[in-house]
C-alpha cells in the first residue's frame, strides 16, 4: 500500500496535500510526509503517526509554495524507522529534488549493490532512494526530464511515483499500472495528481484521466505535458478492488464499491448457501455483503457491529474474558443471531486467527449455522509489487486446503469466489490485471 | 445519557468495571471512573477522558476488592469540571460511600437549597452529591438501607444508582424506569449491574433479568435481595431504542437494532417514496435503513461511508474546502449516487446544520433527489431525565414546520415517523415509554 | 509546605496568582490550583503537576474577575488524589466560597468525626474541607466574616488561609503563626496575601507587612481592614529558615539566606574542624557553606555540581553504575577533591540514605576525610503543623545515636548545629519559635 | 557543541552510551541518538529531544551488541530536522558504517559540490554526510581504515570522530585537536572514549588519556590500536574552558572548574573593583567569581538565585512584569543586594540582551553600583569548527566598544579578561590554543 498525492499550481498546495492524505490514511498509517517547493528551496517535513498527528498549522507557512508532494507509509520495517518515511529529499547535482513512490521495486537490490559499489551509500530501506541515486548518477544528461526517463527505464517493478524538483513536478506510471494514479483539475487552480479519487471529492477537484500505464506527465510553466515512456502492459493489481482502495474511489475506471458489491453477487452465483441472513464483517465485508443478498435474496444484516472506541488499552484481560482483542472490536447482535444460519462475508482471509474468532464469537452468540465466503480467490502467494502481505509461510492458503482452513476456522462451511468470478465481477479481460498472489504468475520479477 | 455498572463478588471487580466501562462507551465520552471496596476502605479513581485513557493496569492494584462501581459520563458541564466525574465518593456518619447515577433529578434545585439552608456544602454540580447528602444527613437511621430508602423517596427523576459501602452494594431504579439497569451473573463468579447488556457479553456474563422500576437490589452476604421500594409507574425512555443504545444491547426486554429496524419498517410503511436507494447516514440511521429497504423493496446502499481515521486537527480548511467538517467524517460514493433519486435515513435531527451538510454533499455528488426521511417524531422538548438534549431554543423542530426545516435542509422532502408508528414498530403499551421530548409530556416535574 | 495567594483588585488577579504560584512553586510541586471570582461566581481550576504544566492562556479568560487565590500543593497522600488539591470550592447557605490552606490542623479529626456524625459528608482528605463545613454550618450567623471568626476559633493548628467569596477576600493567620503569611501593594493595583515574599518580586509588589499571627485581614470595597481574633502566641516554625523557604524571600521578618549564613557560621563556630575546603550539597547547603567558610576561612569550594537536566528515566541501571540516582543529580569535582579534607555542609539529614550516598560519592573521587556538618539540629519527631516530615520511624536521628548515623553514612565525623546556635544565628528570642522537630516540645496536640 | 561517546567491549554498551549522552547533555539538547553493532548488523535510533525523552528500557533489546556509539546534538538547523540528528547510518560497498561527529568542517559545502557533480546525494544538513561519501566512494581502497584515512585527509576542520561498522570501532580527533575526546577503561569490561571525561565517572570508567590531535585509535579484536594520521598542530578551543565543558571533566588534561576559577582570579588581578561582594551569574559565572573572590578578598555572595522550576509557560506576561524571562529564571536576593556595591562575574556576554535584564534587575533589587566584570575576551568572530555562535552581525562586541556595551547593559563598568589574562591561567602556550572568536585569527579556513 501506501498513497502518494501532487498538488501543482496552487497557492495552498501543501494544505491541499494535506486534506489529500487525510483521505487516503487507509493506504497507510505507519507515516507521513509533505514536501514542497516555492521555485527557490524544497522544504520537507516528514513523522511517524497519522497526517492529523504530524502537520500542525505552523507547518504549512514553512511548506510554502505553489507545489507540493505527499505520502502516507503503510509500514515501516528495518533498521531505523524515523528515517524511512517518505518524501525522500536530496540535493544532487542538478539541485533539489524530493520523491514519493506507491510500488515496490522487484530489482532494488540489484541496483542497490550495483550502486554502492561505485561508492553509492544508502541511508534507508527504501526503494525510493534508488531511484533518487540512479538520477543523480545519470551525468551524461543534463535535463532532469531526461535523467528521469533513464532512471525508470531501470527499475523494474511497481511504481506510481511524483517528483518536485525546485520548478517542475512529474508523474510516472510504470507500464503495467499496478498502483492507480489519477490526475485531476482543482477547482481552486492547478492539478492534483494523486492515488486514489477519494481525494479529489475532499479538496474540490475534477477528475481528468487516469496516468495511463508507461505515462510520464510533467507539470511545467503552469501546463501539463504527457510523454509516454513505456509500451503499456496493463496487470493493474486486482486486490486494490478486493481491499485497498476506498469504496467511493474510482480506480482503474471502475467504482469500489460497486466492483465490491458485483464480486459479492458472482460470490452467491458461484457458492450458494441455504442460510437465514447474510453477514457482512464489518466493514471489509459490507459492500460485497449487500450485493450477496441482492443476488441471492437472503436478507441481509448488520449482524456484527464495529465499536468505534477500540483504542489501544494496556490493560490485560482477566482469565475468563476469551478472544478479548476480537470482542473488543466487534460484537454479535445475539438477538439476530441466536437459531439462525449465517452466511459470513468478508473480503480476504490472510493468516486465519481473525477469521476462527468470528466464528467462535458468532457460535457463542448462538448462531445454528456459520457458513463462511470470501469475496476473493485464497492468497497463496505473496506480492511484490507493494502489498505487504506476508511471508508465504504466514498465509494460510498456501499451506492447508480450503477443507483444513475451514476447520481450522471452526466454520461449517468455507468458500472463496473464484479468479473467474472477479472478471465476471469487474467486467473486463482478465489479462489487464495482476492476480498473482492468487495464482503465483508475476507479471514481473 | 452516561453508563454504570456494578461488579459484586468477583475478585477482579474493577477490572470487569474497567471492560464494561469501555463497552459502555458511546453513552459517554467525557469522563469516567471506578470505586473499588475491599471490605475496609473504599479506593477511587476518576478523570477526564476515554476508558482506556484514564485506567493502566498499575491502577488495578489500588483498586482492589471484589466489588466495585463505575460511571462514564457523557458531559461535565458545569463550575469545575475535573471535580464532576463519577463515582461520587465520600466519607460519612457510617463509614465510607461511593455513588454512580445514570439519569437526571428534577428536584435537584430544591433538594440543594434546602440542605445548604441548613448548613451543607456541595463541591460538584453533580444531581448525585444531594443523594449521598441525604443518606448522610438521615442520622433517625441507623443502617445504610434504610437511609438509602429514606434518601431515594425524596428525589424525583430519573435515577438508575449503584451505592457502594465498604461491604454491600445496592441498585436502585427509579419507579419510572426511565433508564435501564440490568442484572447479570458472571461465568467467572458473583453479579453484574449494568446499564447495558452489551457490557455482560464482553465480560462473559448471563443476563438474569432487568432491575425492576422501583426495585433496590441489595448485593450482601454473597447473596442478592430484593425489595421494592416503589411503587412501580413505567415511564421508559423510548430514545434509548432511537439513539443511544447499543444495537446488540437488550434495553427494557428488547433487542435495539431489533426496534431500529421495526421502526424503519413503520418509517416505509408511513413515509413511503419513489426513490431508486435507500441510503443510511452511518452509523446511525444504518438498522432503520434495512428496515425501510426491507419493507419498501428499495434496494439498500451504503452510498454514504463513514471515515475511520477522524481525528482532530487543527488545520484551517483552505476557503474552496466546503463543509469540511461532515466531508472529513463522511464521504458519498457518487458512482452510486449520481443522477439517483435517494431517501436517507437518519435517527433524528436535532440543529438541522449536519443533516444540511449530508444534503449538500448529495448534491454536489450527483443526487437528483434527496428525500430525508426520520426514524423517530421531531423533537421539539428538552429532556429532563438524564438526556443532554440542547435547550428548546436550539431544537430546530421546535422553532420551525416541517416544511420550513425540509427547506432549511434544502431536502426534496422531509418525513418524520409518528409516535404512533414507535408504538407499533416495539410492539408495547404507549403508556409505559416516555415521550417527552416528542409531545412535552412530561411524568413528573 | 504548600503555598498560598491571593490577589485583590487587580484586573489581572488569576494571571498574577499564576505568576506568584509559580515562583512558590518549591513549596509544592504535587498540585495546583486557582479560583477567581468576577462578583457574581467564582471559578475554580485545579489539577495535579507543576503549575506551568496546568495553566494555558485560555484559562485566564474563564478566571475572570479582579480577585483570585491560588494553592500550590506539597503531597497529596489519601484516596482520591484528583480530589485533593486547592482550592477547595463551595456552594453553601450564604452562596459561594473557595479557600487556600497552608498549615495543618491538629484537631482535624475530631471535627470531622462530629460534623460527619451529624450528617456532614467529607469527599476530600483535607482538612480545607473542615473549615468549609465549620463555615456552612454555623446557620447562626448571617455574615461570612462572623463565620469564619467562628470557624477558626474552633480550629486547632497551624493555618495560613485565604479565603475567597464572590465579593470579598479575608486573610487568616493562626495565633502561633506557625506558617508565613506577607501582604503586599501592587504597583499595577490592588494588593497581595502571599506565603512568601519572592512572590511579590515577581510579580512586581512592595512588601507592606507581614499579617500578624492571630489577625484577619479583610478585602472588601477596594479597601483593607484588619481585626485581631486571636491573642498571639509567637510559635513561628523555625524551618521555614533552615529549609523551606527560598533564600530571596523575607520570613517572619527576615532574609532566609542571611539566616541560613548566620547559620552555617554558628555551626562553624560551634563545631570547627581542620579541613582544606568548605563544599555544600547544592542547593539546598549553599548559603550554610558560604557562612561557614567565611567564619572559619577554610576555602568554600563548589566541588559538587548539581545537573540540571536530571529528569525521570525508566531506564535500569547496569549492575556496575552503583547509587546511580544521586549520582545523575550530583557530580563531585575529583580533580578538587582528591587528597583533600572536605566539611561537606548540607541543611538537614531526614532518613541519611542520600548523605550515605553522597559520601561514598565523594570517597570514590577520593576524598581523603569527609566531614558532615549539618546547619540544623537533628530531626527527631515529626511536624503536625503542615510539613511532610517521614513518620518517627523513618527519622534517622530518632532511631541512632549521632555516633550511629555518622557510621551509617560512613563519614569521618558528623555534627549537627545546636538549637542555641540557631538563636545565635537568627537573633531573635527562642519562645519565638517552634523547635519540636528537634526538641519535641509541640505547643499545640 | 555537541557530544560523541563510543563504548567498545561490553555487553550493556548501548546503555552506557545511554548514560554518557546523560552525562555529556549539555553539550546538545535538541536531538540524540545511538547506534550498536551485535557483529552481524548496525541497530540505529535517533530522535529530537533529551535522551531521557528518547530512550526507553526497551529499546536496549534492539541496540544490542557490544559496540556502540552516541551523540547529542546541540542545534538542528536546516531542511528537515528530522534527518538531521546523528548517528548517521549508511550501507555501502563494505557493508554497513555508523558515524558520529563533534565539530565543523569549513570546506564541507566544496566537497558536497564535488561529490553531488559525481552523482551522490545529499540527503541531510549534517557535515557527518560528506564522510560517509568519502569513505563510500574511495573504491580503490579494500578496508575501511584505509578508507577512513583518504577521508579525514581530504577534509578540513574540527572533528572528533567516531566511527561505527559491523565489527569494529574508530576514534579520530583532528591535528588541530579543536574539540576534546578522551579514552577511559570501563570497569566492566571493554573501553569508553567520549567528548568529556564526565561521561567515565558516571559510567564507572577510570580515564587512559587523551585521544591524540591527528591520532585514529582503533578497536579490533578486543584491543586497541593507535596509529598518528596527521602531524598533529595544536588548536585546542578556548572556550571547551569558557563556557561548555561541564565543571567537573578534565579537558585538554586540566580541570575545567580549575581553569574558569584560575580566570577569576586572573580577572580579579587585570580588572580591580571596590565593591561590597561578588556575586556570580548562576551557573555559568560561578566558578569565575569564586576565583575573583578568592583572590580580591571581596566577599562571594550567591546573590543571584536560579530558578530551578523554569520550564516552558506559555502564558503571556501581564504588562507590568517586565523582564519577565530573566526574573521567571533569576532571581536577586534583594536583602543582600541592596545599597551594595557589586562585581557581577559571568563567563560572557553574547547579544548583551541578558547582562541588560540582569543589570536592571539587580538595580530595581536596589543595587548601589553594578560592574560586569566578563571570566573572556570579548566575542568578535563567529566560530567555524563547530561552535554554534550568531553570525557576526549578532555578536554585541563585533559591532560596539566596551564602552558602547557598558552602556547598553546599563552598568557601571563593564571589563573583560584579556588573551593574555587566559594564558596565565593556563599556565599553557597561547599557539597550542584557537582564540579565533576574540582575535580572528582562523587556524584553518
Amino acid at each position: 500500500m501506501c498513497s502518494v498525492v501532487g498538488i501543482y499550481g496552487n497557492e495552498n498546495a501543501s494544505k491541499l496535500c494535506f486534506y489529500s492524505l487525510f483521505s487516503m490514511q487507509h493506504r497507510g498509517q505507519e507515516a507521513a510526509g509533505i514536501s514542497s517547493s516555492d521555485g527557490k528551496h524544497i522544504k520537507t517535513l516528514k513523522n511517524r503517526g497519522l497526517v492529523t498527528q504530524i502537520f500542525k498549522e505552523e507547518h504549512f507557512k514553512i511548506l510554502k509554495g505553489d507545489m507540493a508532494i505527499g505520502h502516507t507509509r503503510y509500514s515501516t520495517a528495518g533498521n531505523d524507522s524515523i528515517l524511512d518515511a517518505q518524501p525522500v529529499f536530496a540535493r544532487y547535482g542538478l539541485g533539489e529534488i524530493s520523491i514519493v513512490h506507491n510500488g515496490n521495486l522487484v530489482n532494488a537490490k540489484e541496483i542497490r549493490n550495483e550502486l554502492t559499489k561505485k561508492g553509492a551509500i544508502f541511508q534507508t530501506n527504501m526503494d525510493t532512494e534508488n531511484i533518487i541515486h540512479l538520477i543523480a548518477k545519470d551525468y551524461t544528461k543534463n535535463t532532469l526530464k531526461e535523467r528521469i526517463i533513464d532512471a525508470v527505464k531501470k527499475i523494474k517493478g511497481a511504481f506510481s511515483l511524483i517528483i518536485l524538483s525546485r520548478s517542475k513536478m512529474f508523474a510516472i506510471r510504470d507500464p503495467f499500472g499496478f498502483r492507480p494514479l489519477s490526475l485531476g483539475k482543482l477547482k481552486s487552480g492547478g492539478y492534483i495528481v494523486a492515488s486514489e479519487t477519494c481525494a479529489f471529492d475532499l479538496v474540490g477537484a475534477e477528475f481528468i484521466r487516469d496516468i495511463k500505464p508507461g505515462e510520464m506527465v510533467i507539470f511545467e510553466h503552469n501546463k501539463i505535458k504527457s510523454e509516454m515512456i513505456f509500451e503499456p502492459n496493463l496487470k493493474q493489481c486486482i486486490f486494490e478492488y478486493i481491499y485497498f482502495a476506498r469504496p467511493d474511489s474510482q480506480v482503474f475506471g471502475k467504482n469500489v464499491y460497486h466492483m465490491r458489491k458485483e464480486m459479492g453477487k458472482e460470490l452467491a452465483k458461484e457458492l450458494p448457501v441455504n442460510a437465514d441472513m447474510v453477514v457482512p464483517v464489518p466493514d471489509s465485508g459490507v459492500a460485497a455483503a449487500l450485493g450477496y443478498s441482492q443476488q441471492s435474496g437472503i436478507p441481509f444484516e448488520m449482524a456484527i457491529m464495529r465499536n468505534h472506541y477500540v483504542g489501544r488499552t494496556f490493560i490485560e484481560p482477566t482469565q475468563e474474558i476469551r478472544d478479548l482483542k476480537v470482542k473488543m472490536k466487534l460484537s454479535p447482535i445475539k438477538y439476530k443471531i441466536k437459531g439462525k444460519k449465517l452466511v459470513v462475508i468478508d473480503d480476504s482471509i490472510v493468516r486465519g486467527t481473525t477469521s476462527r474468532r468470528i466464528v467462535r464469537m458468532l457460535r457463542e452468540a448462538g448462531a445454528k449455522e456459520v457458513h463462511m465466503r470470501i469475496a476473493s480467490p485464497a492468497t497463496i502467494d505473496p506480492c511484490y509489487y507493494g502489498v505487504d502481505t506476508p511471508t508465504k509461510e504466514e498465509l494460510i492458503a498456501s499451506k492447508m486446503s480450503i477443507e483444513k482452513i475451514c476447520e481450522y476456522i471452526e466454520a461449517d462451511s468455507l468458500a472463496y469466489l473464484s479468479i473467474n468470478g472477479i472478471i465476471k465481477a469487474i467486467k473486463d479481460k482478465k489479462e489487464n490485471y495482476c492476480f498473482a498472489c492468487f495464482d503465483g504468475n508475476y507479471p514481473i520479477l
